[in-house]
């Protein structure tokens, strides 16, 4: 799908706030549709998941503590017809060890957030299995 | 070099692609000439390459398994006239410990992409030793 | 805060340079205010940040020889009215392990970087604590 662009938005998320929860409230206010998200900060015991195919479902990794956010990437488009942002996460403890996977939740302590709003037909996800994906396109 | 934006393309790559051939059929197809890559997805037996400065040359790392991609950034020029993508990527296991480096192949289980494609003067790769990278400007 | 997009500026940072000195350098001459900033490359020596929330300051990790820089990821706002480049980043050494966290410097020894150049009322730093930060939004 091709798209243009309709407004780049950065903001702080405040101390506290679960980052996905606040990102999806942001989108909904904003009506934001399709995007691209991106961001570094500092995040409080998140929880990642690891996709096990054989199983359908993730598996959750519950990390204690601060890390370092080294990258946010991932996007909004549409579920149930509301936005849904999906997240992979990068995540540098205390002696500078990486770990990450699928971002299910994590309190902020600094997020600095772009979200690359896009105009054009809305990217909607649809039920493939346990998963909700975008439709492949022919190429 | 200074561009403006095209357009932005987002697609998910189908099961079972090599995820850098389909970005670079992709590419060619839409006739992309310099371009901005990023995604997030999972990916299966991905082989990585660290550069060896003391042999001009990469190290592959392979990497049997499936793996959470929590970042993929890179780019699209033009090589020999054609569209080239270089991509560097991290990848999580299943216990959410992070190996990366540069993409040299993997086999997308799911891949949800961005290309934002740029116009202006096509940026190029000319050979600098064993490796082909952009000129530098003098800042 | 919402911005419009005013250029996408591509380079590679010569060999040698201080990684976070170039792009400041960079936005500088430009006149770069607000952008996001990304990129992949091969990076010397680099140091890196772990903040010590108790601490208020940054403990500093010290990565020598040369890694894989499998993500950058970042923005550049106003700090004392001068840009001001905030960068996380992704490392990845011989084996591809990844260690990361805020990049404090770094010898380039390739830098493929890309700078979203925004229009719009810059964002500004201002201190909070030990840090400077941008204002919270209300959502």
């Amino acid at each position: 799908m091709k798209y243009q662009i309709k407004a780049v938005h950065m903001f702080r998320v405040p101390e506290g706030r679960d980052l996905i929860g606040y990102i999806n409230k942001y989108a909904a206010k904003e009506d934001i549709r399709t995007a691209v998200v991106s961001g570094i900060g500092t995040l409080q015991n998140p929880v990642i998941g690891y996709f096990m195919e054989e199983k359908g479902a993730y598996k959750k990794i519950e990390l204690p503590g601060m890390y370092e956010v080294t990258s946010i990437e991932g996007n909004i488009s549409l579920k149930d017809n509301r936005p849904f942002t999906h997240i992979h996460i990068n995540l540098g403890d205390a002696v500078g060890k990486i770990l990450g996977g699928h971002l299910i939740r994590g309190n902020v302590y600094i997020a600095e957030i772009v979200i690359i709003e896009l105009s054009g037909t809305p990217l909607e996800r649809i039920p493939y299995g346990s998963l909700s994906l975008w439709k492949t396109e022919s190429t």
